[in-house]
């Protein structure tokens, strides 16, 4: 089974890049919205400022690491079942991270069941 | 600055993948070994099996998530400094996971900094 890792470099972030409570809460209902489960979540602060924010799902993880002084916002997004959708997430992240700038999106292919051909 | 976020896919894995605890342990090893200082680890435990294991680093992370039930370990390692050597993290954890079935590696580049041209 192939599932898709959308990996996000959002430039020119206007959101809450330093409030990890604020981010997590957007994460999990960004997952709940896509049909995944929240099983747990943590948090790394950085200083002066900056957080690597994860919400674990029962289908994987979304990930997020900022650096305020940047205003940058790296995210990662993978969903280990294919019916849900990874873009759809990021959208709703969006609206909390608020790129001013550029996004860079990728779709990393990641394989996951018996080992591949 | 551009920094690499390696992705491994490892297939075939004959290490610990439903044993949290020497993941991250070995994963802090590796992320010292490379220079980088680990600030925090968190872990999600799934039922029957599998573990989504992170160490957050002053330098981003590293993180493995297994599928013990298809000897599958899916493995990020982002280190913020260009000078620290990703593959040398994933040497280190091969030897954990022992994978004796494809590994699929990716270099996926990352924008750190000012907002690139």
């Amino acid at each position: 089974m192939t599932i898709i890792q959308l990996i996000v470099d959002a430039h020119g972030c206007e959101g809450p890049l330093n409030d990890a409570a604020t981010l997590l809460a957007r994460m999990e209902a960004a997952a709940r919205a896509a049909g995944a489960q929240t099983v747990g979540q943590a948090q790394a602060r950085y200083v002066p400022h900056g957080v690597t924010a994860i919400v674990f799902l029962a289908e994987s993880h979304i990930l997020i690491s900022t650096w305020p002084e940047y205003r940058l916002a790296l995210v990662d997004i993978l969903l280990c079942n294919p019916r849900m959708d990874p873009e759809g997430v990021w959208d709703r992240l969006a609206r909390t991270l608020r790129p001013a700038g550029e996004v860079r999106i990728r779709r990393s292919e990641r394989q996951v069941g018996a080992t591949p051909e």
